[in-house]
């Protein structure tokens, strides 16, 4: 017998919850294995009481980065070895959080980018779905635009209607009343032009489930399996996703 | 700012890993939540390394018990204030598990025994389908027969083509594959006078979704939502799931 730990894949989770724990099972789903011992070993701190990121950047709202900080020396301790955070919006602290932690932290917004090339779309101009904050303080236009997309980003009315409101519906439970909303969001950006769709808050995947995106008749990118493509890639050492900074 | 843990769900996880993960992500979907900040923080050590139960038991292959131990030192550890193991097999080794820790260990097969109460099925000729550990060693004949239901365990050539057959598909993540068998399995129990199956095997569950489930005409229930919703009753100091030893 030997109990050795060559490291876990070290979640953040719990904003929200749901997506969270759907990570660490499509980290699971979408690894190539043949048995329980060839999965990805997996510690997730599921933990809800983050205050919310939105709230912090755009309403003066409790500051969750010391929660994100003690979550990552909590993983750290406990022998992860790289970090996943599957919550788009928290990455506006990105350089805070990599620069608490020795250890790497995967950023999914390049995991976004990884995917969007994976499906062959490597120009183009991207419908952005996502948090208020995400879209206001331009965490995906950025980095897009650095790798030569152009984006399509909602009003201010579409991001109520087709992103805030399905997101909140999911952090409620209420999946199927996230359906609808976050569909038109979807159609409204192919009908100004998209390309492809990023579901760039990880509540949005859970609202549009896999069977009901072919539909749109536009190509989607989740940011759910973006990260966990990308944990799975650097866990077997595929060099890639190895520094995301 | 107030950093302070009531404690974590602690989720020894792993066997597999796609049903550690699933029942993380069903105790976030199973609970009554308006927001991220309501939800059961939940610590998920989906380690898939321990070695498997059934080949433990049934052909002398490596034992589990020193890493299932070590799991719920970590999470004792780590801040959990209850345990769930989301895997019926292991529960062949509850005592020994409840010996190692302090914390109440959850009992899988009493949650599912209560769910089938909540279904108002209070007697009856109850189906099994699990690993064949789980139905060689009375893991639930013995419990399920102490609370008045009678059992109807399939045969050897079943549990090989309707339990072992789709539960190897998920745990290789060729979850389609494990439907049909599953299904079959189901429909079998019923046909000798099952008023209800139980999926006691946290893979079988994964192999029949929920949305499969009401063309079996046979009510189900799924060990993974049994253990989530005595999770979920247990955190929010219903005094049900209290005790389960």
């Amino acid at each position: 017998m030997n109990i050795s730990h060559p490291g876990y894949l070290g979640v953040l989770g719990g904003m929200g919850p749901l997506a969270g724990a759907t990570f660490a099972m499509r980290v699971a789903a979408l690894t190539p294995a043949a048995t329980d011992q060839q999965h990805v070993p997996t510690l997730l701190r599921n933990d809800p009481r983050i205050p919310d990121r939105s709230d912090a950047r755009m309403r003066g709202g409790e500051d969750p980065l010391p929660y994100m900080r003690e979550g990552l020396r909590f993983l750290e301790t406990a022998g992860a070895r790289v970090i996943a955070i599957p919550c788009n919006t928290a990455h506006l602290w990105y350089d805070e959080l990599a620069a608490a932690t020795a250890l790497p932290i995967l950023h999914i917004i390049d995991a976004v980018i990884d995917d969007l090339r994976r499906m062959g779309i490597a120009r183009g101009r991207i419908g952005l779905m996502g948090t208020p904050a995400t879209l206001a303080l331009n965490l995906y236009q950025d980095r897009l635009a650095r790798h030569g997309y152009e984006c399509i980003v909602p009003t201010a009315d579409e991001i109520d209607r087709h992103c805030v409101a399905p997101i909140r519906a999911v952090k409620a439970n209420a999946v199927a009343a996230a359906l609808e909303p976050a569909a038109e969001g979807a159609r409204r950006l192919r009908a100004r032009g998209a390309d492809a769709v990023v579901l760039g808050c990880t509540e949005l995947p859970l609202a549009l489930p896999h069977d009901r995106r072919a539909a749109l008749d536009v190509p989607l990118t989740d940011s759910i399996d973006a990260l966990a493509r990308a944990a799975i890639d650097y866990y077997f050492d595929a060099p890639l996703h190895r520094q995301a900074a």
